[in-house]
C-alpha cells in the first residue's frame, strides 16, 4: 500500500485523558481512534494488525475442532433469569436497552446462556457429542474504570468458545487441547516466552482455572512464577495447599507483575442444568452435557504486545501479527532513486510480501525514519541516492540498530526464508 | 467437513412467529437461529455463506480505493447532536443505553456523524483527498416491526463505505465507481440478472439517489422497470421530470415489487459542515469537503438470494456464495462403498474443492437426499452400491432435475473447471 494514499497520519499528541502506554502508540500510530473511554475503532493499519490475531486464534481453534459461530449482542431477560444473571445487582456490567414497546433487553457481556439454550435444539443424544462452538464476536461490558486502552473496553470483540462434553473425563481431554492451542496462539503472536500458564480461581463456576498471563510492567494482575518448574500462580489463590497440589516450595516464587491475556475455565454443569441441556448416554439414561468456556480478547491481545514489545520510539510487531511485513522508505527527491524505490515495491507486491510503501513526497528522511520506528513495521527497506551508490537498498530489522546494503535479489531471498 | 460432526441438524420446524420465506428455510438448514424478532445468529453453514458475501463486497471495496476500518456501537450524544440526529423524535431507531454515571450513549444506526468527526484528524489539504473508507460492522436499529427475516433486522452487519472528495465532480467519479463495483457484487453473488440500478429518492440527503432493487415477489417495495432501456425507477419519485429526464416513456414501465439490496447516496457538504471538514485548495482557500455514502447489507443480501433462487424444495446457492462447493454423500452400509466415498472426500479436500461429506451413518438415502435439497449446495455427489456399479459416482447439479455417473477423474475436471 502507499503510505501517500493512507488516509492515517503520525501524530505527536495523543488525548489527554489517555494514560495507557498501548493506546498511546497505537493513537500516535493512527492504528486506533478513541471515541469515548473504552471504546476505540480501528483504523487500517490496527485492522489490519487485528485481524492477522484473529486469524492466528480461528486458525488454532479449527485445528481443535472448533466450529465458527456468531450469536447476537440484543440478549433478552428470560434467557438470563434462568441462571440468575440478568439482574444489575448480580451483574454490574450489563449495558441494557429497551425496545419500543419497552421490552427490555440487555447487550451481552458474555455467552454461556444463549448458547446453552441454542444447543438444546441441536444435542439430544451421545452421538452429538462432544462438540466444540466459538465466535469472534462485540462484547459489551458497562466498565467503571476503563483506562487500560484497548486493555480493557467497554465495547470489544471477545473470541470465545464453548465446549459440550458427555462427562468430567471427556472435558478434560477439550480442556487440555485448548489449553495447547492457546499456548501455540501466544507463541505466534510473539509473546510466547512472556506468558504463563497460571493457576488461579475457578470463580463461581470451578475451585481453579487457568490464565494465561503476560509478565509487563503494566499488568493489573499479581502473579507467583515457579521458574524452575515452569509453573505460575495467581495471587488470589495463592496457598500452602495450592502449593503442596502443585509441588511447589515457596521460597522458588518470584512476584511478577503480569496482564491476563486469555483464560480457560471448566464450567461443569451449572449451565446446562439451568438450561436442562440433557443427553441419552448408550445405556439409555439421562445425563447432564459437562461444559467448559475459553476466551481470548484480539484487541486486550493486540494491547499487551504493544505494552510487552514497544520501546521508546515506538511499536515493535512481531512478524505473524504486523500490519505489513516490510516498510518500504524512499528518500530524496531524484527521479533514478524514485524509479528504483518503485520497482522494488512492484516487486514486493509481486511476490505477495506485504509492504507498505512511504512514497511521500517533501517529508523529511528523518521524519520518514521516526514514523517507522513509531510503526514498528518488522523490515524497514531503505532506498536512497546514498544506498544505490552503494551498490543496493539498505535493509534493517525493528530490532536492530544498525542496517546493512544488500541487493534486491538478495532482499527477497531474506523476506522469503523468513516467511 | 463431515456432516456427523456438524454441530447443527436440519429440522422440520420453525418458530411460529416467523413468517418470511428466507428465514424459514435458513432456520431449517441450520444456517442462523432466531434470538428474538430481528435478531438472528450465524450458525457454521449460514456464516460460512455470510462470510463469502463479505469478503465479494470486501474485494470489490479494496479495488476502488477503499480503506477498510471499524468504528464502534457506543455512540457519544455530542457527536449526533452536531447534526441534530441525537433525538429520538428525529431519528426514531435509537437503541440507547447508559453508562454507570448515566451519560447517555446510542447504539450507532449509521456511522456519518463519527467517522466525519474522525477525518477532521486526517484531512486538512486538497492533498489528503480523495478518500474512501468502509467497515463490515454491527448496526442496532430499534425497528419497529422486524418480519422478514434476516432482510431486516434490529442487529445486523453492514458495509458502509464513505467516501470524501474535493468537489462534486470528484465525486461523481467515486460515486460512478461506486456503482460499478455495487453491479460487480450483485453479479458475483449471483443476483445480477435480476437486479436493477434504480432511481430514488436521495432522502434529506440530496434530490436523488440510486438504490439496487431484486425483483422478488417478497420485496417491500414497488419500482417501476423500463426493460428496453434497461432503467428502473422507485415509486417514490415517479414523476412526468423524471421519465423526462431520463428519456423514459411511461408506457414501457413495467411495475414490479422489489427489495432494496443496496444504496449509493450524494450527501454532499452536510455532515462535513456540520463538523467543520474543510480543506485548504492548491489556491489557499477553504473549502467543505464534498461526502457521499455507500451501504450494501451482507445478511440482507443473503436473505434476498434465499427468497430470490430457492424452490419448493430448499435453498439454491450461486457458487461464490455457497457454504460448500459440494455435498458428498454416501449412502448405504457397505464397506467398499464407504472407503470408495472417503478417498473422493480425501480427493476433494487435497484439491482445495470445499466439501460437506454427509457421512451418516443410520440415515435413509431419502433423508440425504432431501437435506442436500434443503441446503441447496451447487454440486451434489453420491457414492452408493448403484453408482460404483455403474463405474463411478452420480454428479447432480442443485438446478439440475436428474445426475450423471462420472468417474472420479472427471468428476474433478468438472470441478476445477468450474472455479
Amino acid at each position: 500500500m502507499l503510505q501517500s494514499k493512507l488516509f492515517t497520519k503520525t501524530k505527536k499528541e495523543v488525548p489527554s485523558d489517555e494514560v495507557s502506554k498501548n493506546a498511546e502508540l497505537l493513537i500516535r500510530g493512527g492504528f486506533i481512534n478513541k471515541e469515548m473511554a473504552g471504546a476505540y475503532s480501528y483504523l487500517p493499519l490496527g485492522l489490519r494488525t487485528l485481524s492477522k490475531i484473529i486469524q492466528i486464534i480461528r486458525e488454532e481453534m479449527d485445528a481443535v475442532g472448533g466450529q465458527e459461530i456468531t450469536l447476537t449482542a440484543l440478549q433478552d431477560k428470560t434467557t438470563w433469569e434462568k441462571t440468575d444473571r440478568w439482574s444489575d445487582e448480580v451483574v454490574d456490567i450489563w449495558f441494557k436497552t429497551k425496545l419500543k414497546n419497552e421490552t427490555e433487553l440487555g447487550l451481552g457481556f458474555t455467552h454461556e446462556e444463549p448458547l446453552t439454550k441454542l444447543m438444546k435444539e441441536y444435542i439430544s443424544s451421545y452421538r452429538d457429542l462432544p462438540r466444540s462452538v466459538y465466535q469472534f464476536q462485540t462484547k459489551f461490558r458497562n466498565e467503571t474504570r476503563a483506562k487500560s486502552g484497548i486493555m480493557r473496553c467497554r465495547e470489544f470483540i471477545m473470541k470465545d468458545l464453548y465446549s459440550f462434553a458427555k462427562d468430567e473425563e471427556e472435558h478434560k481431554k477439550i480442556y487440555e487441547d485448548l489449553k495447547e492451542a492457546y499456548k501455540r496462539i501466544f507463541k505466534r503472536a510473539g509473546i510466547g516466552h512472556l506468558t504463563y500458564v497460571t493457576f488461579a480461581s475457578g470463580g463461581v463456576f470451578s475451585k481453579y482455572s487457568h490464565e494465561f498471563q503476560m509478565v509487563t510492567g503494566a499488568g493489573e494482575d499479581t502473579i507467583y512464577v515457579a521458574e524452575n518448574k515452569g509453573i505460575a500462580i495467581n495471587k488470589e489463590v495463592l496457598t500452602d495447599e495450592v502449593l503442596e497440589n502443585l509441588g511447589v516450595d515457596r521460597a522458588d516464587l518470584v512476584e511478577q507483575r503480569a496482564v491476563e491475556v486469555g483464560n480457560i475455565f471448566t464450567l461443569g454443569t451449572r449451565f446446562s442444568e439451568a438450561f436442562d441441556l440433557m443427553y441419552q448416554t448408550e445405556a439409555g439414561e439421562k445425563k447432564p452435557v459437562f461444559m467448559g468456556s475459553y476466551g481470548i480478547g484480539p484487541g486486550r491481545l493486540m494491547g499487551t504486545i504493544v505494552e510487552a514489545l514497544s520501546d521508546d520510539k515506538g511499536m515493535i510487531w512481531p512478524e505473524e501479527v504486523a500490519p505489513f511485513k516490510v516498510h518500504l522508505l524512499l528518500l530524496g527527491e531524484n527521479a533514478t532513486t524514485k524509479e528504483e524505490a518503485e520497482k522494488v515495491y512492484a516487486l514486493l507486491e509481486e511476490k505477495d510480501i506485504e509492504v507498505l510503501f512511504d512514497d511521500r513526497t517533501g517529508v523529511m528522511a528523518g521524519e520518514k525514519f521516526a514514523d517507522a520506528d513509531l510503526l514498528g513495521i518488522p523490515y524497514r527497506v531503505v532506498v536512497s541516492d546514498r544506498s544505490l551508490k552503494e551498490g543496493g537498498i539498505e535493509v534493517k530489522k525493528r530490532t536492530e540498530e544498525k542496517g546493512k546494503n544488500i541487493s534486491v535479489e538478495d532482499l527477497i531471498s531474506l523476506l522469503e526464508a523468513k516467511s
